[in-house]
């Protein structure tokens, strides 16, 4: 059994993100691709709480949710750091990457996976404003300084799947127009080496999430 | 100018939790007492974004979000450590924390802060379901062990807060019959002198969410 074993779904932003921080460390992993549809065992005996990827599990014992685990594997494996070294950097990349999940993630979502039309204007006000907190924030090529790190990973939903979700839905809100600074960072972060082989493949994607929007009406 | 300032009110968890941290550090600091109802200009310059409190101001710098900065206390002051030192610790005590922010208050809070029974009836179920995985966590005095640490901070809100709630609203959510381990560590944590000292008086933290909640139907 390999030392370091990666429950998750090839398709998954929070899965990739741990993936990311496991290439950057240069560390050999199991990927143990779930069925998410017909959980493991192994992922029900791991994640008994939340049930969800990704799970990480070094020499047996589980680490979950994904900034958790990337800064798991950034104390515990040597290589370049992911985090800032830097208390002040370090306390920021936290709360930026904590914004991302509570605030961008959450509004987005809340525009995207609707019928409704007030909660969807309500989601796209929300994302615009979220985001534009992080465009002010971007000062750098990338969030760490000249190279990727810790809230570049966790940002990394913003510049891969949000414009997937756009293409699904004819909505425009992550753009060149309205985010200048965070649409630039968002194609040197997809096209830097170890992220552009990381990606899952756009297609797939398309056609998951278009049939999961299609899916909120057929429920309907 | 003290070179550590809080911006806090007395009675928040959250700004409580950043105290107990100073205080377990040893940290001169200078409490600056916000109006939520007429928040200071310092407060709109150092968190623009969520214009909350607890915002700790360290050489002019703000730090924002409780559990965040605690860590940057941690990192940055010399003294006892508040996180756990294997990095498989600091992963769980992380994960439980944000288990407490994310799960157990936001299931508590639906329960005691809705005049929607269904609603109500939901979030106790969530709250018994959500404590229960905490009960089975713990195995010790306290959750840092012996000493108090970092998920015993992010937890007395489960110890001080939560009682007040149910004494307010007669709800019975948390008891020492349903979650015996989890009471006498309450019991443990609310005694312990540092803890005991800071602790916000009690009397009026039950006016002030007496006032609260009979506010909801005066609103309806």
């Amino acid at each position: 059994m390999a030392e370091v074993k990666l429950l998750g779904v090839r398709g998954s932003p929070f899965v990739t993100r741990v993936v990311i921080a496991l290439k950057l460390k240069g560390i050999e992993y199991e990927f143990l691709e779930e069925n998410l549809g017909n959980k493991s065992e192994l992922l029900l005996k791991y994640n008994p709480i939340h049930k969800t990827v990704p799970v990480l599990v070094h020499n047996e014992k589980p680490i979950l949710e994904s900034l958790i685990i990337v800064e798991y594997i950034d104390e515990v494996f040597n290589g370049n750091s992911i985090l800032p070294k830097e208390p002040y950097q370090r306390a920021l990349a936290r709360f930026w990457s904590k914004f991302i999940d509570d605030k961008i993630v959450s509004s987005v979502k809340k525009a995207v996976f609707t019928l409704d039309e007030v909660e969807r204007e309500k989601g796209i006000e929300e994302s615009l404003e979220a985001l534009q907190f992080l465009e002010d924030d971007l000062k750098t090529k990338f969030f760490g300084g000249d190279e990727i790190g810790f809230l570049d990973i966790a940002a990394l939903i913003i510049a891969y799947w949000v414009p997937i979700f756009q293409e699904v839905t004819g909505l425009q809100i992550f753009t060149s127009e309205k985010f200048p600074k965070l649409y630039n960072w968002s194609q040197e972060l997809i096209n830097h080496p170890i992220i552009k082989e990381t990606l899952p493949p756009r297609e797939p994607l398309l056609a998951f999430f278009k049939a999961r929007i299609e899916g909120l009406s057929a429920s309907k």
